[in-house]
């Protein structure tokens, strides 16, 4: 029995190698060159003549023992995983040329927008700063620059239907840097804090606490970044009576859940760099929201610190502190403004219940995939597809949070789902909370995308182990290390799962075809706004 | 110098030995028969003759160095320092022979009180269960008994204008077990609770966070305890940045503090046991109020919790879990209802100020207490020796939260403080709030109660150390270990520094002897409640 296993694993092994190299890759490759059809998803499925009904060769020799994507690999230890990592074919594959329609935005549209910006700033700042003088309030004023060559305008100039930004793009780094040292001229409540108006909605049971302690911070060159505070030591472990809608917000996971995303080739998560911020100065002391500055205080430790203003809930307990200014916190890029560039919030199919008794139907119905793939718009496109690759990065990053998503209207349902807002993520190291792989244990639809299934498994390998690449991904930020071990480790370990939980659906799929064929059958029959697009 | 400084010292211990030995202790001796002054409290002051404006003896000399009480110690070691303590002659003070009018309650009325409770708990739950019965809600009901020896009214019997229970007595022993043990009949919000109706008081900017966890439970035989559920693990310190103010309350700050009281022999905190509560079967399913039971649920951890419902806030941080059902928590015994014995609440002279940046007299006047001096009911009797018992208690524990304190009615301006809520307490066992003791330090009048001083030089010998007699004391709780052994040595660290203000006083009092002058001069010239009332 165990031979056979091995047999069956080594030519499963051998013939997906070759499909790989003489098949996928050439395909991934000439894509590149014109084809609309960027990811690999589909209805295309690794089930293997001869597969069906056999039993799946065990986990062992499917996952990190066997050289599954092997034969592409650098056994050579030594020198930066990373690198070998980004240079390997599947993260090499070029992009397919752009166009006009693929990008988010138009030069002149951003840059005539930029423009406004400053000159609406600059009115502003007169008229402020003679305010100010009158009320006698100190607020620091910092020059700013209208610089055309801004990283942040290059990073939105850059983004299209397929990712936030393309895999070399040196804006990125620059961004980050950007990110971590340059001059805050302002600093404000986000506009979600200002809609809020210091009410807490409890029309339900229970209410996020993160609220109320995010803020918006402009740079020198009218980059805007979203900083969210330390809340938690790195070894903190959420303690294990919280629910996931009361856990903190971690700064370190907005943080690496930017490194991880990159990893995965995803680029669905905006940029993301730690910084040591001055609270005093860069937040108090250039904010001209009286609101704002009316949160700060002086704690019994002579440490600066400012509270989250909840009207009803007052508690200083949702301070955070500097020792004495200095706060570490992520600075997230802000995506292009909802005015140039809207984007739509949409319910996750898997959602959970923000209650604490209640239950949602993926909760108790096995076959709730079912009805969700005959429903618009997962019955048609990538949409699904997208849904278990988001579901795959959250499971990595252990975040239960993922109420909505958010994608851009420009790119109708050929869109594809931003990860935003990952501070959720990596609260315990030692849960591998598997119910967040629902959407791909439940669905099992031709796995995964076909290159987020080759991508995992090129990182179960030893010369590109996650743990590994995220490890020296991550010594890039300023505020490093980014995570404890444990964590590091528990993505190597959760990787193992997510191509258990795929080696399974081969074999569901290899034994019940159907499920495949009614979803092929599916997205055939209605027509949807997406056909109707495409029919145009 | 420092020979001086050592002959001086010498001199002073031998003086004084022959003090406590010749005139103090056979005065307390007298005092029990008949007298009606208990404690040494008044204008007797340690200042001796050719003291003045010497320097006085350092602090090694003089406290736990020298053997200042060290003739009344016993030297040998082994055997148990608690009873050691509690048979030394200064906790062998006999108590004084009681008339009617010092005693909170008569047996009659009380008895009487009781038997009006039995029967409307048999009214009542005549009442409920068929209403419950109707409405389907699961409520264990359990036999009640009509007990007349029973422990509680015992401890309620024994209150006196001196102490709430007298050093010996074996009632407090059986009340601590009982709590300890005996099942509980039902559980409810505590009347504060009731009074906020689940709203939260946000005219001030910060709000206490212990709201809403307390609960009232009532034992088998009526004695009624109020339950706080343990909150943060015994070696977890108050973060330096958190206000006083929200500051989490401690079970075991509780407990420790009813033992520490009961060790300096003020006798003003009720009796407080640990127990380990399963609080699904003697809170949730004894409960009658349906807010109550409104506010468990089951964590994703599956133990059960409750959580503090505050009306605008709705939040689970603040919910505390079983394990899956056990949660220990502090049990203080109810003093006799206020329809029986009324208590009134007094603002702390030496309040602090629950704002951000507020500063309240006394922490900018140095000369604060002279004003109070002159206040009724400050002006006269042992009121202001008493709020200086309390802010050395108060030191030791490490509770800047003492924003009032209560007397029962009855006793009028001559009844002791009572000492209640210290889960404020044994926050942080490395910082000592050297303003805890600002009544003490301000003052200076006549040291302290003469009595209180002689207990704590006691307990600063090897032979009784503070920090030994405590952790004795401690180690009957069910729940030991209650205080980390950090906790248990600052206390030993704060004694001496208690000793070393009162040597500063007596270097103070050395040089000016006004300050003592004044306020004997005042309390002779209003006449007051209490003199009134003495001139009957």
């Amino acid at each position: 029995m165990r031979r056979d296993r091995l047999f069956l694993a080594t030519t499963l092994t051998a013939i997906f190698t070759a499909d790989l190299y003489f098949i996928l890759l050439p395909k991934l490759r000439s894509m590149g060159r014109g084809s609309r059809q960027f990811c690999l998803c589909g209805p295309n499925n690794l089930t293997l003549p001869g597969q069906e009904g056999l039993a799946t060769p065990p986990l062992s020799n499917w996952t990190s023992e066997s050289p599954l994507v092997g034969a592409i690999t650098d056994p050579t230890d030594g020198g930066s995983k990373l690198d070998r990592l980004f240079s390997h074919p599947l993260y090499n594959i070029q992009t397919p040329v752009l166009g006009p329609e693929e990008r988010l935005l138009q030069a002149e549209q951003l840059m005539e927008y930029y423009r406004r910006k400053v000159s609406r700033w600059e009115r502003h700042m007169k008229l402020y700063s003679e305010a100010a003088a009158i009320s006698n309030i100190t607020v620091t004023e910092h020059e700013v620059t209208f610089d055309p060559n801004a990283s942040w305008l290059k990073f939105h100039l850059g983004i299209n239907r397929y990712a936030l930004y393309s895999r070399d793009d040196p804006t990125i780094p620059q961004l980050l840097k950007d990110m971590e040292i340059m001059t805050v001229v302002s600093a404000d409540y986000t506009q979600d804090e200002k809609a809020l108006k210091g009410s807490c909605d409890c029309t339900q049971v229970v209410k996020p606490s993160g609220h109320h302690l995010k803020l918006a911070l402009k740079m020198r060159n009218f980059a805007k970044a979203m900083f969210k505070p330390m809340r938690q030591e790195r070894d903190d472990e959420t303690p294990e009576d919280f629910f996931y809608f009361i856990d903190f917000q971690r700064h370190n996971a907005e943080i690496a859940a930017f490194h991880l995303d990159r990893i995965l080739d995803f680029r669905r998560v905006p940029p993301v760099a730690g910084r040591l911020v001055n609270i005093t100065r860069e937040v108090l002391l250039v904010t001209h929201n009286e609101d704002l500055r009316s949160v700060f205080f002086t704690s019994p430790a002579n440490n600066t610190c400012f509270f989250a203003k909840c009207l009803y809930v007052c508690k200083t307990e949702y301070a955070v502190c500097g020792g004495p200014d200095l706060l570490e916190g992520s600075l997230s890029a802000y995506l292009p403004g909802l005015s140039i560039a809207p984007r739509i919030s949409i319910p996750n199919p898997w959602i959970r219940s923000y209650t604490f008794n209640g239950r949602e139907e993926w909760e108790v119905n096995p076959f709730y995939c079912d009805t969700i793939k005959q429903m618009y718009p997962y019955n048609s496109g990538n949409r699904l597809l997208n849904i278990i690759d988001m579901s795959i990065f959250d499971f990595l990053i252990g975040n239960m949070d993922r109420h909505h998503y958010e994608i851009f209207t420009k790119f109708g349902d050929e869109g594809f789902l931003l990860h935003l807002d990952n501070a959720r993520g990596f609260g315990k190291h030692s849960q591998d909370e598997l119910s967040i792989l629902a959407p791909l244990s439940q669905c099992c639809i031709s796995f995964v995308c076909r290159s987020t299934l080759l991508r995992l498994q090129l990182l179960a390998q030893p010369g590109f182990r996650l743990s590994d690449v995220m490890r020296e991904s991550l010594e890039g930020d300023p505020l490093q290390p980014i995570l404890t071990e444990p964590h590091l480790l528990a993505l190597d370990r959760r990787l193992q799962k997510i191509l258990k939980v795929i080696q399974r659906c081969v074999r569901r799929l290899g034994e019940n075809e159907v499920i495949t064929k009614d979803f092929v059958k599916a997205t055939a029959r209605p027509q949807t706004a997406t056909d109707r697009r495409k029919s145009r």
